[in-house]
């Protein structure tokens, strides 16, 4: 059985007891039921238009901290700050989205003694910029989609730059947009005089040749590392994801462990990663998101310093508690040296509200190998003001083919009425073949929603 | 991982493809379930109480097959048989109750070449007779609690035949009954004297003085082994499961592994079990109850031919689907000959209904480690004609603990509205200090109870 903690400290010896939550929604309710489970007292914060919300229901205490619009109620760091303060709170946990990456308020936190439960406002600060990011992150051994280092008007030395980035490889004009003076090249034996065309298009197009070179992925997907380090600097990698599923850079569906991955790239993934988070002494709980392109091909796109959405299907795949482990690193537990195994097959659908208002009707699937993180209720009302996603259906099982069928039968069963969802969309999706066959991208729900979107206009 | 097949036949080679499930509530649902997940058709039956029921509602097709009274619906061979033929089903799957040990209706199903999801005729018929089944398990090397062969009346020989048994020892009168002439006897020396007593007070509530002696279990639990065995003669055991919260010979709760057994006398348990299960050639999944009285003393109880209610806790500590496991044996795959591990704890809590009535409100726990079986809906009318449970609360975790706690959240996180229910009873159940520390036996929870009764009397 996998665990990430070999002492566990009794939580009356742990630095804080009472955590507010200053989040709403699904995520809220996991982390209420994670205090509740360690015997934390937990606080909900909530907006007037969640007032009978279930996370505001279901805590120990809730205190209203501003008006529906998020910006005055969710996003306000005094507000929440004066909340954890009026309630005794001694930590906060941020959850995902609102200010969950937001270093001010982690700052914020640190300077009213309240225990943030994340990384440092340093490293969020760090990895929150981009560049930043990157520039660290490749000092950290992370490869990057390769590029040429400077700007190219010659197709003889584009050439020589393009044999050093290796091919296929993509032209791309430096003042573009729209796919203009953009092609990819195959073979050496065809760059030259495809250089020569997109730089003419450029040149008509922008009045600039000046082009660049980028290493071209052809069949990218999307691939994360969920990494946990503890006070002392000790990093696990605790499996991957695969979120390719995304349509414009939404995720949609995720799964674990990655069906197109081989072990040997896994465990250079896990390797690369750990050591990455390891020279930022980062601490938490994070995810490094990867483009991944086939055996031995991964280039880091950026690090997430929360948790994420698709966590439950980690804690499907593993037996642990995500919450409680980002709880026991700020109450200083170490960590063991070794990392969790991966015992079966997890898939999270995200369901979302395509309408707000009210449900009327409410039939969640149950049974073996379901699992429901949801703050739905019969009768609430879904607020127009925030985050579409409703709730996050989990479906495990002993290999990916059980679970994808788990998951359309539990789809099926899943009633919410009274608003429009994605329930049909994700029902349609579990049953194309190119999902099924693995034969997916990251650009594949984009390019196949538009050709629905095509067909329904020739309709 | 375990698995219990190693070639898994495509469906379409099995010798049925369409199953009639002649049970109603949470098992019919599950078993529909796991027909959909096969890729098998569903058939529901259902009583005309049972119109809008959930697997009425969730089978492919559905057959009313007779009036509330269970006598002339679910339990009326002839109709299940027509309802299979008219349908064109295969094969019926019979839950567990009502006609599930039936030997008749195994036997109507083979007589009407539907295949029984099931053992044999013969092998219900003979497990079901209580002395017929001891005699044979002991023949199998199965220990019963040990007992005098004969009647005594004689001081001097009862203690020589006691000390074969063994201290503790329980006296008893040969026409006895309420406790008369009843006692146990803890050392030797106080035997003699105690068997004089034991016979005056027989002699006078019964004029009757033949004594007989029998084992006295200190504080027997209920452990029951989960086997199931191939068409070829292969067994296998699959886990325990402590059923000892009882009232009145009903389960009320039951966990998984037993908190209380040794590895040794599990590996013991799990070795005599498969042995006698092969002794009598049968086949598909069957429970063999024990009750246990500490290392290396267990004593046959009876065999149940037939899927468990409390199935579900080996299925979340193995990653196994007991259902189509059945499914599976019953189309002839061999089965593999290694028993499954125990990757971690689960513990189910049987919710009953208290009174019958509409469902009006109805919130059901989820998130992490939760599993809810169930055939409950909003706006559901609960008929008061059948069984009382109504639903199945399954926690998985880490180790007891965890789940002790997870439960009792779950509990207080659960809304039935409408209806009375043993809710509260579960819920003051997890906070008894006997039960946490595992100081329970089969009589604990009667106790309990008949104490809480007086003290209600008391007020």
């Amino acid at each position: 059985m996998n665990q990430l903690f070999s002492s566990h400290k009794p939580v009356k010896q742990w630095p804080f007891h009472k955590v507010l939550i200053a989040n709403r929604g699904e995520i809220a309710v996991r982390i209420i039921r994670a205090c509740r489970q360690l015997g934390l007292e937990s606080v909900a914060i909530y907006s007037t238009a969640d007032k009978d919300a279930l996370h505001t229901k279901l805590a120990d205490s809730a205190v209203c901290i501003g008006p529906a619009n998020a910006a005055n109620s969710y996003l306000n760091i005094n507000n929440i700050i004066t909340a954890a303060q009026v309630t005794g709170a001694d930590a906060i946990h941020p959850g995902y989205g609102f200010l969950s990456e937001n270093a001010d308020f982690a700052r914020a936190c640190e300077q009213n003694h309240l225990i943030f439960i994340g990384p440092s406002a340093d490293a969020i600060s760090l990895l929150g910029n981009k560049e930043q990011a990157r520039q660290t992150m490749v000092q950290a051994g992370m490869p990057l989609v390769k590029g040429s280092p400077t700007v190219l008007t010659d197709s003889k030395a584009a050439l020589t730059e393009a044999k050093k980035i290796g091919f296929p490889i993509m032209i791309k004009a430096s003042a573009g947009g729209g796919g203009k003076g953009m092609r990819v090249v195959q073979y050496p034996e065809q760059f030259e005089s495809t250089f020569d065309l997109c730089q003419d298009e450029a040149r008509s197009a922008f009045d600039d040749d000046h082009m660049y070179l980028e290493q071209y992925l052809t069949h990218p997907r999307h691939i994360e590392i969920q990494l946990i380090a503890d006070q002392g600097g000790n990093t696990l990698a605790i499996g991957e994801r695969d979120c390719t599923i995304q349509a414009n850079h939404q995720k949609v569906m995720e799964e674990a462990p990655a069906p197109s991955l081989d072990d040997t790239t896994r465990q250079q993934m896990f390797t690369i990663s750990e050591q990455a988070v390891a020279h930022i002494h980062y601490e938490g709980v994070g995810t490094v998101e990867f483009l991944y392109n086939g055996p031995g091909a991964f280039y880091f796109m950026e690090m997430n310093t929360r948790i994420q959405v698709e966590h439950p299907i980690t804690e499907q795949t593993t037996g642990l508690d995500l919450i409680e482990a980002q709880f026991r690193v700020a109450a200083g537990e170490p960590l063991v040296d070794s990392r969790p195994t991966v015992a079966n097959y997890a898939l999270e659908c995200r369901i979302t509200a395509l309408t707000p208002g009210t449900i009327s009707g409410l039939h969640l699937p149950g049974g073996l190998g379901i699992r429901v993180d949801t703050a739905l209720y019969q009768g609430y009302n879904v607020p127009p003001n925030y985050d579409a996603m409703i709730a996050k259906l989990i479906v495990y099982g002993p290999n990916r083919n059980v679970v994808l069928t788990k998951m359309r039968n539990a789809i099926d069963e899943t009633v919410i009425a009274g608003i429009s969802t994605n329930l049909e969309l994700l029902a349609q999706l579990l049953a194309e073949p190119d999902l099924i066959a693995e034969k997916t991208d990251v650009n594949w729900l984009d390019h196949l929603l538009a050709a629905k979107e095509e067909d329904s206009y020739d309709n």
